[in-house]
């Protein structure tokens, strides 16, 4: 079984696979080729023995479970950083804290087909891939022993995608990972201070410069952060304040759906399909545990929650990784610009096309 | 110029280069593929003119500055991501906090051979890189605007290295970059309860357990740290307490060039010649500002230099972005005990020599 073991400095927490005799001439030091979809692909139609059993899906009437007919499909992680089963057993060594690699990993399977993508929409199949995210975080928040769960998505060998069909993934932990804390604290440290919420106050801030909104409409915006690590990095937010992903109704799903396949179209059409991540911050998970105080006991008017979205296309050198801090090449406006034109140009295709159809 | 921008909800930095006209088809999105030496590298002996005029240098008697004859030579970065002339100019854009891209970002050139590498050795060659490194921040730290300087090594694609030329890099800035801030502040918080050095603790916590120490000797520990963001991480802190890089006298930079050399030599004989980055972390610069008390009052107590050594031999993806959280396929203990292996299999085939030679 892994570990999760703290950092005796700082408070980030690595699961460490403790396991023996992993040689050094197992790593990958180049990204991965590109995996041919079919019968070789394990997650494609047809394939569902070669993952282990679904835990969710949608599927057509009448179809059973793990054989085709689905649309999305949940499983457990084949190689899972993490085990499911067993208590977290946390102890110290000495001065180190450490505790039992307990957690879940899954992989939603988004679509059947091995070269869809949410660039190539529409915002339905997108919409799908959220009903997972969101049931399965819903279902993995009922666990006690998970304080949080990270939802997030490759795509790309540059991102660390291992498989080219499309996937989200989920990782519930007993701890809350050290950024995610970062965020919680600071916001309700500004509620405290304020009684506004800090995410509210940034939105509006910067529908009052303008100048980095990619999109903004009826339920959600989409901007180019103004202190953004990477070139075309967006957040989406939505307008309406909510803590928690889970809280999503059919309309916000949907409204989500189109403005994460807008964004990605977008984002094709201006960097040529470039590898990124996107990443959902949400609320932890605040099932009362014995023994332990609530800590996020205001975080229903504390946090805000957000999809984060990181283009891979700069490389990470080591000043980034030695400081957590970043050169970005392309300023958020110029990105927010440069992002407007394309959304014009479609537009006016699009317009061009109908005056022909009705020409 | 480029702004330094601040993070509204956390407290991270990042260099935004605010010239419009970026356009995306400048990034590269694959790593770059090897350089070749001689005529066509801006940094090999002979291309002297072809990088901005060397700051310091180390020469043969009686060679020219800007000329060849040199072992060792920094100069400015050709495409600075921080412009060393201006003031910082603080300010404020709404909710927002920003000042001027003003700093200093330095190469150093630490051979004129374009293919050497710090596990090639000897030692002696190493030794001049820390030289350069130690006279450049101790200069750069004269300069009040700059809180911190980062010094680092890119080395080979993977790990952001542009160029093949052997260099490494120092940008000096003026904010405490995030992640040295914590581990700062962090250290000052221990001592302030323990009276004692987190990271001496940590030493002699290591050499207790034994089983994550790579290299023991007189001056210097080389240790797989306990929660080890990456396979085969290591840290070489110095045994005796000192809070600043620039305190080594020529004995301990000696040392430090011998340790430097031998890690990355059993590293290259575990990894076959990975990508690798590393960090130095050092006391940021307390010299007296106007108008600032100096939060590092207790530096010399509280923190201990130390380098962080990164190999780059796995992806990071989505779940790393958004968490600072890692999962590390190989334990410490287990990268520990094979660099073991390795340094017992060099002693031997140096004895077999030996014997040759003597039988």
């Amino acid at each position: 079984m892994s570990e999760l073991r703290k950092d005796p400095i700082v408070d980030r927490w690595v699961i460490i696979a403790t396991e023996r005799g992993h040689r050094p001439s197992d790593f990958p030091v180049q990204p991965p080729g590109p995996n041919a979809g079919g019968a070789s692909c394990p997650l494609c139609e047809g394939s569902e023995l070669k993952t282990p059993p679904e835990v969710w899906s949608i599927r057509d009437d009448g179809s059973a479970p793990n054989t085709p007919g689905w649309q999305v499909r949940v499983v457990p992680n084949k190689f899972p950083a993490l085990q499911i089963e067993g208590s977290v057993n946390r102890r110290g060594l000495g001065i180190f804290d450490l505790m039992d690699g307990v957690g879940a990993h899954e992989v939603i399977v988004e679509a059947p087909e091995h070269s869809w993508t949410y660039a190539d929409g529409p915002a339905e199949k997108v919409e799908l891939s959220l009903r997972a995210a969101q049931a399965r975080l819903t279902d993995l928040y009922r666990d006690q022993r998970f304080r949080y769960a990270v939802i997030f998505r490759n795509y790309g060998p540059q991102a660390g995608a291992s498989l080219d069909h499309p996937h989200s993934q989920i990782i519930a932990v007993p701890i809350t990972p050290k950024r995610v804390k970062e965020e919680l604290i600071a916001s309700r440290e500004y509620y405290a201070r304020k009684e506004r919420c800090i995410f509210c106050d940034v939105i509006q801030q910067e529908q009052l410069l303008g100048d980095r909104i990619v999109i903004d409409r009826d339920q959600y915006v989409a901007l180019a952060p103004f202190a953004s690590r990477f070139p075309f990095e967006l957040i989406i937010y939505p307008k309406r304040h909510h803590h928690d992903f889970r809280s999503l109704d059919d309309a916000q799903r949907r409204g989500l759906a189109e403005i994460m396949h807008d964004c990605l179209r977008y984002i094709r059409t201006a960097l040529g399909n470039p590898s990124y991540n996107f990443v959902v911050y949400t609320s932890p998970n605040t099932v009362v545990r014995r023994g332990k105080p609530n800590q996020w006991g205001t975080i229903d008017v504390d946090y805000h929650w957000h999809i984060e979205f990181l283009p891979r296309v700069t490389r990470i050198a080591g000043f980034e990784w030695g400081t957590d801090f970043y050169i970005n090449p392309v300023a958020p406006e110029a990105a927010t610009q440069y992002l407007r034109e394309i959304m014009a140009d479609e537009a006016q295709a699009r317009q061009s096309e109908g005056a022909l159809v009705h020409g």
